[in-house]
């Protein structure tokens, strides 16, 4: 890997941050959630930081309540805008970067996904993402028409059938199939028009798509399953995966996991790119980031972190407990082994105290903390980098718009001095600027027997 | 109804025209589906002559050129974009013109599709549009893992349950849902976030909306179903109802059968709008006109119009007939009663040839079609709507951009001079603009069981 080049940036795109707290901040935003010029002003900012992609996470529920932490609960990190929606508005206000959201495929048809992306792509110019997540929660099963959700092994089969289609679906105009001419009155060639007619184990499609090909022959496609099984689709099919690593060692190992598994695929190392997320609190000095990290600490109301243990431990409420005292040694627990060694090894032992036990679990959410100088930030980034461990970062701000401008303003200029953070855009789609090959047509490389000859 | 004020106008978005030949017209512009520049400059010109809506016909198939004749039709008049992908793109171009688009209910899940609008309303400031259909095409069925189209009735028995769904998520979150305090660090009031818990014949979802309530707070919802069962579901539900009809008469009967069905759902008769499509083709004079109607008459290929002339006599070609002599009695016909005394009234029984019959056929797909002056067309609009045929129109362009800046320049300033075009946009959403009322809130006007007290 040229160490020397720049590394892919991606930013995520919340309203107000994904520290629990962050709504509580002085400085953020209130009810901007549906707000489109807040969403402009920051998708112009990351053009003007030479972001290589905005991502949108997504989740298909709304909690209302029920458990007394909740209405302490803004709608965040959670956007109130659909995201294709507010990407396809953002397309008309950016130039340059990549616009990549998640979409589920257990609660989405193929036909309709592939055209939502195509338009994407062909609204921005060839700057479409998609993030293929299989959903994880009963709630979001339970707004379609589902009493529980399908099992891990169910969801990764029918994704991995689904992405076929779909990347089926994106081939299925010849890139010189609209021909257009006015005199003879031929309109299509439909020898370079292709249905699919594909009838697999859990989806049926016919094809073609009702939109030509995508101007990136098809749009990036970003996973973060680690499963096994998550990592041999992400193999077969990712052309990005995010990952959440806190320790190096364990991020390195990850990486070797997921590269190693390309080969089998016909496909290069550099044909994938790792990007561990990374939660970073950056100062002036190690001093100056402490004490912010300490400001949104502060802010996390004790009702919301005794959800939070309680929600880890299995339990229905913590309500009684005191905060300042050591966790109590519960017998009557409902969670996972390894669920509560992590949480024993965190300081639930009797070594922390019920507030320093929810503080440490509540920000970065099992991503990569950096809390320090802005020198301390780019050093572990690169040093990662070096090091095998990922090949770009995306940056999980904390607080809007504190977590993103501390880390434009300080982190980026020293990376750009070391010649690993972009000065410019390059190319012209997202699929060229970072450097990923462009996706052979299927019905091209191949005589297909739908092709009308 | 007071003949004086504004008639609503909408605009069918089309890249081309309707016309089965308008991308062979001349001054049509090529490859331009997929062409976001093209539909803004449409929109803002939209905007600048005070239409108060613009309007996204949709189908979910593409044929691929299995018939002879298709390779000679475009991808028109339907886009390449996904609908609400292009009108998110075009609410950051626009500030006050309405922005509707046609979803199916048989191939969408409500929650996707309530959100989806709710956001689009938000993007937009309150202007979104729900045109609801069930669809109609085995090819779209074959898209999303079905051999055939559901029936008529289901399809209409699923509808009516999803657009209750689709409502009840638009009413989940109250007006003041979001308290956002930050020193108590209350987000959100339980009380006022609303779980629907709905498990009916067809669907079953919990809610409440990821979306909070829309600037509208509802979508304004557009139908076009004229069956028994369809104005049913309109008068129960619909704000806008679109219609084809080329004879004042029976768009009378129309008119007011779906008037008399509001009073039983509690309805006033202005809180429903019908628009008739109008096919316009204007001229300084009728002559001119005329020509201009010629002129695309002409450009159907013989090959077009057979297959047209056999789609509906239901054979698999009619490639041998002679285009200058009169339709042959076929007695080996494949199609409806009362289609084929519909073709014979036309001029199948021998007094027209068969290129006069395709070219009767072709253009205006059933809607009303005024071809001559403006005055003719402006004092045809004025006399449907004073007649109680209409209390609005939707524009449907036969080629563009001509039909419809001829529209705008020649028969807006006559309907102007007689106070029932706007000179202006009133209101802030389209709602408002259109006087429909706001919808009360279901959760509100209720004391609901699902509320947390």
């Amino acid at each position: 890997m040229d160490v020397r080049k720049p590394m892919p940036l991606a930013l995520l795109l919340t309203p107000t941050g994904t520290h629990t707290a962050a709504w509580r901040h002085p400085d953020a935003p209130l009810h901007d959630a549906a707000n489109f010029e807040y969403f402009r002003k920051i998708a112009e900012s990351a053009e003007r930081s030479y972001y290589d992609l905005l991502f949108i996470a997504d989740s298909l529920f709304m909690s209302h309540g029920e458990r007394g932490g909740e209405r302490r609960y803004p709608r965040h990190p959670h956007l109130e805008l659909e995201p294709l929606s507010l990407l396809s508005a953002l397309s008309v206000v950016t130039k340059n970067i990549g616009l990549a959201a998640t979409v589920s495929t257990t609660y989405s048809f193929p036909y309709t996904l592939a055209r939502a992306f195509a338009s994407l792509d062909h609204l921005s110019g060839g700057r479409a993402g998609w993030n293929l997540v299989t959903s994880q929660s009963d709630l979001e099963a339970q707004n379609y028409g589902l009493d529980a959700h399908l099992l891990h092994s169910d969801r990764y089969a029918r994704a991995a059938e689904y992405v076929d289609v779909v990347r089926r679906l994106w081939d299925s105009w010849e890139e010189d199939a609209l021909v257009g001419d006015k005199d003879s009155g031929i309109a299509i060639d439909p020898s370079k028009l292709h249905a699919l007619n594909h009838k697999g184990e859990y989806y049926s499609v016919k094809g073609p798509l009702n939109v030509s090909r995508p101007p990136q022959g098809r749009p990036v496609i970003i996973q973060a399953g680690s499963s096994n099984t998550g990592q041999d689709l992400a193999a077969a099919t990712a052309d990005i995966v995010f990952t959440a690593q806190t320790d190096k060692q364990a991020a390195q190992l990850f990486y070797r996991s997921i590269k190693d598994r390309l080969a089998a695929n016909g496909r290069t190392p550099e044909s994938l790119i790792v990007m561990p997320g990374v939660y970073a609190v950056v100062g002036e000095t190690d001093a100056e980031a402490q004490e912010k990290f300490a400001q949104l600490q502060d802010l996390i109301h004790p009702e919301v972190g005794r959800e939070l243990l309680a929600k880890l431990l299995g339990k229905e409420e913590l309500s009684n407990i005191d905060v300042d005292k050591p966790l109590p040694m519960f017998t009557d627990v409902n969670t996972s082994k390894s669920r509560l060694e992590m949480i024993q090894a965190m300081g639930a032992d009797g070594t922390l105290t019920v507030r320093e036990l929810y503080q440490r679990l509540a920000p970065a959410r099992g991503h990569l903390t950096l809390v320090g100088s802005a020198q301390h930030v780019a050093d572990t980034l690169i040093e990662w980098r070096n090091d095998g461990a990922a090949d770009g970062f995306m940056l999980i701000p904390g607080v809007m718009p504190q977590s993103v401008n501390d880390f434009d303003r300080l982190v980026l200029p020293i990376l750009r001095d070391h010649g690993v953070a972009r000065r410019a855009y390059d190319g012209t789609t997202l699929r060229e600027r970072l450097g990923l090959p462009r996706p052979t047509n299927s019905f091209t490389s191949e005589q297909s027997p739908s092709a009308m000859v």
